[in-house]
């Protein structure tokens, strides 16, 4: 496939230029110490007052030559370890929102450590995501266990890849102790690191942060998988013109990945990103938007650029329910990102704006995620598969119904959808007018009700007990009416 | 933009190579005796009993030659009229679906011709449709009026383009009357013509009809506009491969072309497609699937090889309601096929893979084609645009919400949606948790609820009534509970 591109080539190479001139001359505030350390040692101008970092162009490019072009997931079970670009896409969960839609009563609530066991779960059986980040806060965590409540019921229940933010280095320290846990050991963990860590270090516009920044720097100096997204919002964050946004975000992504670079050379990352434009009637956040995807088309032609992989949040929508607008948004902004070249999609499982997880968009999700796939797979093309002779032996007139050489493909040619209703109208009001989300509360509540043991070893759920006392259970239970 | 490709020019040259092998070998089953005759006197060689003709290469390569690159659609206002490449995305209705779901009942009943009134005036009022194909068959026409009854309250209200088809030179010799009577006379008609006229002649597998096809020599006999639709539906009517189906389909599409050709030298076309792939479980006609797209963006690529504009029948579902599902299979195949490069959307208002028309999926789709028309509208891309010194002005950790920059492209950087529902939830729910459905039946009611006269004035009517003296009424009323 050769992708669709909104800017010429020397319209990508003027943004580069650009982006160059922003981090030479306009700089970043840096508000991590060490940050600005590691920025001074390597060649950047440093202000101490003002704690602006200029990056002189010479340093910028010689660390920009030192990106690497692929970036490996690990899964607990390596049969899913994914490498962008040559596994792309890869299809993850949306991840973080605060709410999530209560499967039994429909409302909005804070979402909980059981849901998120429950959630891993589901994402453990559809076959088209490929790491689970982990959707949802936990809002009954123990004081202390901020991301343990959140990573523990993932990792038993899920050994996709998973993706795991963190709040502090306390937090990291306590994790960290569960991942050696769970591996058996800090070697073992090391020599097959199942958890990707994500930050979002820079704040837009031009800003890093004290603690993100402090985690992304901690990871790529051990070595282990590590990448920043960028998240300008034109109007907002960034200026409201998509070519101002991409200059910008542009010089934000070589920042952190500069920085990246500066503490362990070749360290692998994502160009990744979640670009918007605000809606500048109300000031809403518009994830929906149809923007989104066409700066996700921008910044993977940057990518290529500098030939590192991307992606980013990609398939969100400001609908609050399972709608044709959650259908549209959703699908239109992933096509726009499968045939811009993007390589990682973090698209599942979201409603209202990255505010809530949802079940049914989960699985909904998953069967665009499909289509998706089945896209990037191409049409084959040989003389078998041209078929001229199948075309004269049938004749003009004829069925290819019965043909030895439709029987062959008649199961892989297309995708053969699972939830979407192709059938007459008659049949399909016999068998109860369902609607898509009807059919995916069906196969939620298909995938729940199978009854899972933790993925966990006992030796592994032993050993973690007596690390963490008062861990939540992270036990996956049907969801009950309260 | 760079369109997205799934071929390489190679094979691209091949699927050309491949399909002038089919037209020469293989041939077509052509049932019209006026076609067989042009083929015959154009050179090409026609079986007298089994009524093949095979086109000779040299035939073929030489009326691809004079293919014309654009295509023009006439309103009844010129100011409606468009060209395509040039103003393309071109954005139709889906058209002649038997049934409608009734805006009342909102059960399926059989389409009538005062359904047809309503949907013209809909069209007229939306935004980013600009053409009108008629969307509905008309169950209560009188006998002898199976199309006058769908073009009359076509005519009736909207003047922008209207695409219309025949059943036969009868039906054809009415609707020129009426055209003519609307013009004024069959001079200014001519030189202004209002209605493109629209046939699949082929049927697959490479078999020409009798009736589309005369219907096709007609009009380009004529030099009025004029188009056929190429319609394989891989697995029955062409190979199970998607490279088959294009080898076949775009000799289809050739033989079509080059038959207008020789009857008319340089007359206009378009390359015209509703591409599927069967879903072999039960046979289904997947409309909504995603090979559907993919093939569309096959196929520009041989328009664009041909230097002819190209479009079809897309956004199309499985969907029975305005479900996720709707959304996001007619979201995607659509992005496919902007990004493919296609001219011309067929996309607007039918449910269920062509069946019934449903208002508030037309209402829906008016916002998605605004969406695609942004995506081909691209990135902005000069100084101004790239903003570093609105970037240096505002200064890292600034706001760009207050910076002239920004006021003067709020309203039009990022397509304003008008349906689309961007609230918080509880604004959403205060407003009483409507999904997009119910905007849009809202915005149906708003549209249909303006009481509209005729668009056609007193002589005109006069006139039409006095060629068709039982005419249907093709009266806009708004519909009423029965």
């Amino acid at each position: 496939m050769a992708f669709a591109t909104l800017l010429t080539d020397d319209q990508v190479k003027r943004t580069h230029e650009a982006s160059l001139e922003i981090l030479e001359n306009i700089g970043l505030l840096v508000r991590n110490e060490k940050a600005r350390s590691i920025f001074f040692k390597h060649g950047a101008k440093v202000d101490p007052d003002s704690h602006i970092v200029k990056l002189p162009r010479a340093v910028t490019e010689k660390y920009i030559k030192v990106l690497r072009p692929t970036f490996t997931f690990r899964g607990r079970d390596p049969k899913f370890d994914k490498t962008i670009p040559k596994d792309s896409p890869v299809i993850v969960t949306g991840s973080s929102a605060p709410d999530i839609i209560d499967p039994i009563t429909g409302k909005e609530r804070r979402a909980r450590s059981d849901d998120i066991a429950r959630i891993a779960h589901l994402i453990n059986e559809l076959p088209a995501y490929d790491m689970f980040s982990i959707s949802t806060l936990a809002d009954d965590a123990p004081p202390g266990q901020f991301t343990l409540a959140r990573l523990y019921p993932a990792i038993k229940y899920c050994v996709k890849p998973i993706r795991n933010t963190t709040k502090d280095m306390d937090d990291i320290q306590a994790i960290m102790k569960l991942l050696y846990a769970v591996a058996g050991s800090k070697e073992a963990y090391f020599e097959h690191p199942f958890v990707t860590h994500h930050y979002c270090p820079v704040v837009s516009p031009l800003t890093m942060d004290q603690l993100s920044t402090e985690a992304i720097i901690y990871f790529s100096e051990l070595g282990l998988p590590v990448y920043p997204t960028i998240v300008p919002n034109a109007g907002l964050t960034s200026p409201m013109s998509m070519a101002g946004t991409l200059a910008q975000g542009n010089a934000e992504f070589l920042a952190a990945a500069v920085l990246m670079q500066m503490v362990h050379e070749g360290t692998p990352t994502i160009y990744a990103s979640l670009p918007t434009v605000a809606d500048m009637r109300t000031g809403a956040y518009a994830s929906g938007g149809i923007e989104c995807g066409m700066l996700h088309m921008a910044f993977a032609q940057m990518a290529r650029f500098y030939n590192v992989p991307c992606g980013g949040y990609i398939g969100l929508t400001n609908s609050k329910v399972n709608d044709a607008q959650m259908g549209y948004e959703t699908g239109m902004s992933v096509v726009e990102g499968i045939l811009g070249g993007m390589d990682m999609f973090n698209m599942g499982g979201l409603l209202d704006a990255l505010k809530a997880f949802n079940f049914a968009k989960a699985v909904i999700d998953d069967e665009i995620a499909q289509m998706l796939k089945r896209v990037k797979r191409g049409i084959t093309f040989n003389e078998e598969e041209l078929a001229v002779d199948v075309i004269a032996k049938v004749k003009p007139g004829g069925s290819f119904l019965m043909e030895p050489h439709t029987v062959k493909r008649m199961k892989t040619e297309a995708l053969l959808t699972k939830l979407a209703d192709r059938d007459a109208r008659p049949i399909w009001e016999k068998k109860g007018s369902l609607d898509i989300e009807a059919h995916a509360k069906l196969k939620v509540n298909e995938i729940l009700s199978h009854h899972t043991e933790s993925l966990l070893s006992e030796e592994q759920e032993a050993q973690i007990r007596s690390e963490f006392k008062d861990l939540i259970p992270g036990m996956l239970a049907m969801p009950q009416p309260q």
